[in-house]
């Protein structure tokens, strides 16, 4: 007999097999659950209220984080990298959800950061050519640009432009040291494959060692990674290889997947456009996205009543968790939600405002960054800060 | 019932099977031999006598040749791309072919030239770190100058230092154009080789096209690749790879294997010092190395009066007909020791001298070699004799 429950795949090219259990996830990827006392540590730390992607448990996984935040205490410094695949033009806010909390860290642990843009990624994977990927590449780094970092302590670079002695030569030893069979295993990849695929994993692997960027890090320092958790085959890979080339191994905090306004439980995808808020829709893109996402509401006025909203599975106030700062409010409509006193037309005109909000403001910060700007961040240099 | 002739193995990291056919290799490989008509259309066309190395066959196949020909013709520029990949300090006699006919071809044609050191290769390959590799390198580097290369004409470059943007680019969409089952039947890589192997045939490859080379070259111009033909499946590769790419197909020009002193018909290895002459062995070594030769000459002096040496056994006859210039000497040693009237032993002295005269030559030049030469010879820098 076949069974018939679908697999759970995720990887960084495929999320699929329904609603993601995220504690099954943890238990196969083999890391660790982000408890409330390592929040409350963070807190303490940094002398700041956490981001609300941390509170609410958006990033609810790590690997080593408790040891980055030892080492902070002895008044160690450490880096930030996060990166980003330009498939396209446009970002959309599950894009945002790495950048903004990266910004928050950055701010609250005072360190650099680095970002990589990888371009050769989807020249690659999605058959872009390089010249797109690269165009793709630059208008992406304006909308990283425009969630604010401070370009004194961040290193923006494209894997096309960047590419040079150093961090070429970490990638072959790191690309000596796994098995063709392990790539196969880790990413899924067959003999069909185009042999780039397998040059890639290295080249992302890279950023997490610091002698990478010899105009920035004189000395060994470690690392910390942002992202959501469909990399984490990429850094599993990158900590085996770590400590046989005698580096550090990356930490990880880990977000789950932003939802799709209208998908299930699955990753927000840039090739469905009418499944992600853009951050260059208009006003009226955004309502009219929103009034069509998958709500938890009943099916009429005295069922909705009766049982309330289905919170679970209702996408405009997942939304709301994620970028409705105030936590009181969030609550209340929590309640009076879940509780069917307050009905689905009200809980999406709140998210409409915030979201549109949230975009206008993008779109203004993003209207501000000049080619100047971005040639500034994407330079080869040292950063002063990291000498302070 | 087992059948018990060896296969015939030529690939860049295995030379097997005994006796190498090159006729039986030429129609495996699909490349063409080099006839009387080719090499007497290159004396026209350079208006000087062509290089031992091509009258006497050790250069015996190509790919294309006569379409460079036709082009330089017709007085269109190509260039011409050779390598080595740095596995020890110290070249033998049998490195030094490529780059002695590479140096011929350079002046005959007057054309620019670049070499690659494949230090990330060695690294890969011969489990180097990246340290010894690049120094290795650099001190073949010294030899490769040695010989007598024009810096306004010639660019080298290690692959650990040059790698920037668009060689990078031409490297992943060369590794998008090749699958991973492709490389695994030309290189025989299998599922416990590193991952990083497969990342290497490409590097090799981008050279073979122009815009690799952005400071040297501003439009598409043709390559001429000379090396011997166990490079040929890299090249294979990049003819099938570069009409995809809108590259023309590099041309080849390849050579026999410089054999042995003590084996039989392989390939001189860099693995057993008493098998090579060295070109930093003294007199003394070198007469020593000579004289333990496999020699063609016969057991007592009756049966070599009478039957003669045979010389397609005889390795100090072949090592003559590789670096002794005089065409009517060889002759003559040809005949008189072919037909039993001259021995073994003079004809070892007269190779002795031949290569002491050439390694001292070679020791002296290389002396003179400078750091600041190898530093202007690997300078990322346009060639001014590119545009005379």
């Amino acid at each position: 007999m076949k069974k018939t429950t679908q697999k759970q795949v995720v990887n960084p090219w495929a999320v699929s097999g329904g609603k993601i259990d995220y504690d099954k996830l943890i238990d196969k990827f083999g890391c660790q659950r982000i408890e409330e006392s390592l929040i409350n540590r963070v807190q303490r730390l940094t002398s700041r209220q956490p981001h609300v992607f941390l509170r609410r448990g958006v990033f609810f996984a790590h690997r080593d984080f408790n040891l980055i935040l030892d080492s902070y205490e002895r008044g160690e410094k450490f880096y930030l990298y996060t990166g980003r695949g330009p498939s396209s033009e446009s970002l959309h806010l599950g894009h945002l959800i790495p950048f903004l909390f990266t910004k928050y860290l950055q701010e609250a642990f005072n360190v650099p950061l680095v970002i990589q843009i990888t371009d050769d990624e989807k020249c690659i994977f999605k058959n872009l050519n390089p010249e797109d990927s690269k165009r793709f590449g630059r208008e992406n780094v304006k909308d990283i640009i425009a969630c604010g970092f401070d370009v004194t302590k961040t290193f923006i670079f494209s894997n096309f432009d960047y590419v040079s002695s150093k961090f070429y030569e970490n990638i072959v030893v790191t690309g000596k040291c796994v098995t063709r069979n392990k790539i196969d295993g880790t990413f899924g990849f067959t003999g069909e494959d185009p042999v780039a695929k397998y040059s890639f994993p290295a080249v992302q692997a890279v950023p997490s060692f610091s002698s990478s960027f010899p105009h920035l890090f004189e000395e060994d320092i470690p690392c910390l990674i942002p992202c959501a958790i469909d990399q984490d085959p990429y850094f599993r890979m990158t900590r085996d290889v770590a400590p046989r080339l005698g580096y550090r191994k990356p930490a990880l905090i880990e977000s789950s997947f932003f939802p799709a306004l209208r998908g299930k439980n699955g990753k927000m995808s840039a090739s469905d456009a009418n499944s992600a808020i853009y951050m260059n829709d208009s006003a009226k893109d955004i309502k009219k996205k929103i009034n069509g996402a998958v709500s938890g509401g009943r099916d009429n006025m005295d069922d909705h009543k009766k049982y309330g909203a289905n919170l679970e599975e209702d996408i405009p106030f997942k939304y709301l968790s994620f970028f409705l700062e105030d936590d009181a409010e969030l609550e209340h409509i929590r309640k009076e939600y879940g509780e069917g006193r307050m009905l689905t037309g009200a809980v999406k005109m709140r998210l409409t405002r915030v979201l549109t909000e949230i975009v206008e403001n993008h779109r203004r910060a993003r209207a501000a960054v000049t080619e100047q700007m971005v040639d500034a961040f994407m330079a080869a240099r040292p950063l002063p800060s990291m000498f302070e």
